[in-house]
């Protein structure tokens, strides 16, 4: 259950999302902020349970987030890693057994170990979560956008292999086009849900906000999900975009040119193309003010104003003006 | 496939076996060393695979092990543990996610997530053990003594509560009575079989050790395996066994207040009555030599050495005379 007098739902993939819900939670009561959190990027390792945007978002309210990495905690050891590494030598070519490639720190590893015993004891990723962050001390209501399995996939230009968010982010370091973005969220026959919560804080919510993240990866999936957009459509006047793209680029990760690869401008105008049916605000940088006439063009009114986050201090004035545009 | 020319088998556990295996390994061949392997301790924790007595002899004959522990690498950190800690104060009163009571180091940490995934993956666990020996540059063979699943379960005389081994070793320390030692070996409907190469090993091998591991929750879960007890009575002149009761005590672990649990002498001659139909030779220590009139009368050839095995030179030496012992 939201509780009834809930402030701010954020639609929230990773780094920029967490910054963002680190200066809103500044500006209004935590208690009444819940983060639908885009779990495609999730991903089965060594046996454990990864969900790399709820433990960023975590890790960053927590103010326990590596500040230069953007992901992962500060003053991690990577012994276990490292010490993976012996096994590369030994493994089957095929296996993927061993891999070192998507970084799991010592103390990372804890919140990982902690999760995939919970899920195997039965326990919903939406409970976990809540049992993680409250050992965060996170007031803040962080609700995975499915309890089912829902898996992003990326179709690479150059072979036409479909492989998951994490081979193509991390393995392949975004380093390749991809031609299509797909979504793999069957799991024993049924379709994978948003959840109860999540659903209830679209409903709800006074403001609904979507933070600047990667607009086909990270909050596409959770549009993705049925009756998402068909919430966001019917509540559209109370629903704000951030733009993730900054003069024409992004500030993290390969948003940018997949927006290219995929048949849109790497422009606050292609993230207005792909929001404006959704959000009736798009935020954008004051590097892009020239560009406010084509957002607005495309139907959705146009806020200026720093949106780089660099500091808790400019997530807290973005957070401050989102909330000021919508009374 | 064991080689042709394969000198020495030995069942092992952990601690006392690893020891034996280190000196032994000194004065024969290494490729003509098979160590079967106990693998009733095994547990799944925090969605990991873990074997306590194969990866005690593998960092053993790695020169891995910690010294002073007997278990574990040495320079370990703890730092995944110690963040596990924190998840501790929220989880669910019945969950035993989080649990910081089977101590894990960040660097062997690897070694279960390579173990976790490669089972996965459909490996079985002979190969997995075979690839981590590898990694580690062990050229004898350690072999687990099932691909199937076998777990000891010790019952608590207190209540009659039946517990897996690592929760009575380890979470309780064993510092309780136990009233029965029982074996779950049934998966999926099906009694997890002795592996082939360790068949092989007890059909070949020139010599058959019993390592000084605890008779009956290292050495026993080996024997209950359908045929082994079979096979070595078949070759009883060719095996020797160690005693892990020294002056009537347990160099480690609980053996020694388990036998007389279970009604046996905390003694050479206890142990004797447990290998006498197994094995034709019993090795005691030196304080014990005042009871090999004992031993021999239940029908063993006694052998006094020193067996404590406080240095690999000591090790080395114990693994002379059982070789001497048997032509």
């Amino acid at each position: 259950m939201m509780p009834a007098d809930l402030d701010v739902a954020v639609l929230a993939g990773g780094v920029g999302a967490a910054r963002f819900l680190r200066g809103l939670t500044m500006v209004v009561p935590p208690e009444g902020v819940a983060a639908i959190v885009n779990t495609g990027d999730d991903t089965e390792l060594h046996g454990l349970a990864i969900s790399p945007d709820l433990d960023t978002i975590t890790y960053t309210l927590a103010g326990a987030i590596d500040p230069d990495r953007g992901w992962g905690l500060a003053g991690e050891t990577w012994n276990a890693m490292e010490a993976l590494a012996r096994f590369a030598l030994v493994k089957p070519a095929a296996s993927a057994a061993g891999s070192t490639w998507f970084n799991l720190g010592d103390r990372d590893l804890a919140t990982h170990l902690y999760r995939t015993a919970r899920l195997a004891e039965g326990a919903s990723l939406t409970e976990v979560t809540a049992e993680i962050t409250g050992a965060w001390g996170i007031d803040c209501a962080l609700l995975p956008m499915t309890d089912g399995r829902f898996r992003t996939m990326l179709t690479l230009a150059e072979n036409g292999d479909v492989v998951p968010f994490q081979e193509y982010f991390v393995r392949l370091r975004h380093g390749v086009a991809i031609s299509d973005v797909s979504f793999d969220s069957r799991f024993g026959g049924r379709r994978s849900e948003l959840a109860q919560q999540p659903r209830e804080a679209l409903e709800s919510a006074a403001t609904i906000v979507i933070a600047p993240s990667n607009p086909l990866v990270s909050i596409g999936p959770i549009r993705a999900l049925d009756g998402v957009d068909d919430l966001l459509v019917r509540r559209r006047d109370r629903v704000i975009a951030i733009s993730p793209i900054v003069g024409g680029a992004a500030l993290k990760g390969p948003a940018d040119r997949m927006l290219v690869e995929l048949g849109f401008e790497a422009s606050v105008t292609g993230v207005a193309q792909i929001y404006a049916e959704v959000a009736s605000v798009l935020v954008i940088d004051t590097v892009d003010a020239h560009l406010a006439p084509a957002v607005e063009a495309l139907g959705m009114r146009c806020v200026v104003t720093p949106t780089v986050m660099s500091t808790p201090e400019l997530s807290r004035s973005l957070a401050v003006t989102c909330l000021a545009t919508i009374g």
